[in-house]
């Protein structure tokens, strides 16, 4: 065990794009762990839009992170010392820690991830933590797809857009994803079986989702709000369904933008829209991994990892969410397991 | 029976504020009815927020009006003429048809009122046709208010307002009403038992809601959408619901308002927003008719209609809906029943 410990605390509520200053890299030393608690080492952290609104002191779902206290984050990690029966050390944990090499941990939010059969840790990590359930609850619990029906999602090159277009097709319904460049766009269709995909950046969208959805949208995932929002409402199916799980689009917005005009789509067809957070269906997380397990291993469900190596480069690698850099699930990591 | 009848028809799509070309009213010859129908002569004709929607050709849940078509309207009337088994000559009728003396219905659309007890026929029509239905299935049905909670309601001394307040003192929740003028805002209060209620013409909104609601909005039946909405959206508690009844705020306007700038609420609580009409609920409409008939005779629930007489009145007196002239629930007579 090193001597020193790095950790990444919250210095500024971010306005508008991220910028270098709103977390400092701090060298620190390492926490000792009280009664009930362990002491792990950060193998990887994962990455999500949600960090962005954690940073900031917008209404959210939980108390944003403090300025001063450490940046937190899903992380997957080893323990190293345990204070608490239910961790032992050398055991692979994950869970609600912070960005920093080495932290304490209580059982609840951190615990131990488990045997992970064949499945490498930083795949089981990577999708099990957050994306995969996130996916699988959203659109299976409120998104609720009917087979021949046709399910649009935006975002759909990213970690959790790429599992539910991939969920929708093992569903039988139509599944068409939007997503910023044509390398992206090919990724979905040719390889993630996608029926159509759209390029927001290059096409006109209104016009390329009329097109590729010729029967209305029954589902729409909700990964960006805007403008896409907007363009998907219009199309709205009766009974339609719209589970909102992010809404990237506005995140680095420095003034709080308008809503969906077509909001009164909600009304003309009777539309339900509900926002959720994978943690409330923390209790049924294994329902999500067994499903999502088997259907990797058919290979019905396949993963791409965008994987940045070093924590001091967590920072720089968050921004990549925000313009689209990045190609499925964003992951630091400090050392394989 | 006189040999003239008189049609109001849609001559302009409205843009704006109602103005008086939109509708013109004709002296035309009494139609015949075909095998299957009957004839029926107007007692009462419902003026209902929607009607402005039906006018224009904005997205909405049914075909708009055609341009010459007589407009379209909810009516209560007496058979004069039957060509059907389903309808007797002299029964009172209502259902779906359209503003003018004299018109043809068909099983499906136009119904026997059947027998409404002690309760007068005008009652009877004004409540359940539309309003009384349209509270109980928007407020119960999705807004699933539970026993403390706190339920908020726009249009608060409007027909279907009035009755969601007094539905949701009934299941033993706080209801807070907002109104616009404060004689309503004393008879929600005074004279329905509402908890609190808002003057939004004269009050700072957001301040006298959260003031109103001191833990929060667990269910906001949705009539205006606009402003009061952004303001409710603010305030929403975790899994809170808002049943989309109407956005009469937004009707008259000339280019889509923006929508609600708090949209990211239902993100962060986890809201539903879930839009319907009370014809979803067409089949359960006996549930609901058993249960306010009781209510009303229980005194627990009072209503209260704003009658005007004389079909020639009709499009002015259908302006008063969108500034809030009107006290309960507004209707024509032409001749009781």
């Amino acid at each position: 065990m090193s001597d020193t410990n790095h950790v990444w605390r919250l210095r500024k509520r971010p306005v508008g794009e991220l910028s270098d200053d709103v977390l400092s890299y701090e060298s620190e030393a390492i926490p000792e762990p009280a009664e009930g608690e362990c002491l792990f080492r950060l193998n990887y952290l994962s990455l999500d839009p949600t960090n962005r609104i954690w940073m900031s002191d917008m209404d959210q779902y939980m108390p944003p992170v403090e300025l001063g206290a450490p940046m937190r984050g899903v992380v997957c990690g080893t323990v190293v010392k345990s204070r608490s029966p239910a961790f032992k050390e050398g055991e692979v944990v994950s869970g609600l820690g912070v960005w920093a090499d080495y932290q304490v941990g209580a059982p609840g939010m951190i615990n131990p991830l488990g045997d992970t059969g064949p499945v490498p840790v930083i795949d089981a990590f990577g999708t099990f933590a957050v994306v995969g359930p996130t996916a699988y609850f959203g659109l299976l619990d409120i998104g609720d797809p009917q087979p021949g029906e046709t399910v649009v999602v935006s975002a759909a090159a990213g970690a959790v857009g790429s599992i539910v277009g991939q969920i929708a097709k093992i569903k039988g319904c139509r599944a068409v994803g939007l997503a910023g460049s044509d390398d992206k766009c090919r990724w979905i269709t040719e390889e993630l079986g996608f029926d159509a995909a759209i390029n927001y950046k290059t096409e006109d969208v209104p016009a390329a989702l009329a097109k590729a959805c010729p029967d209305g949208i029954d589902v729409y995932f909700d990964n960006v709000g805007g403008d896409i929002l907007d363009a998907c409402l219009k199309l709205m199916n009766f009974k339609g369904r719209i589970p909102t799980c992010g809404l990237i689009s506005q995140y680095n917005a420095t003034e709080p933008p308008p809503g969906p005009m077509n909001y009164p789509m909600i009304l003309m067809q009777r539309l339900k829209v509900q926002g959720f957070i994978v943690l409330d269906y923390a209790e049924r997380y294994p329902e999500a991994i067994a499903d999502l397990s088997k259907w990797m291993g058919e290979g019905r469900i396949k993963i791409r990892q965008d994987v940045v190596d070093g924590l001091e480069n967590a920072l720089q690698t968050l921004k990549k969410l925000y313009t689209g850099a990045n190609t499925g699930k964003l992951m630091i990591r400090v050392k394989d397991v």
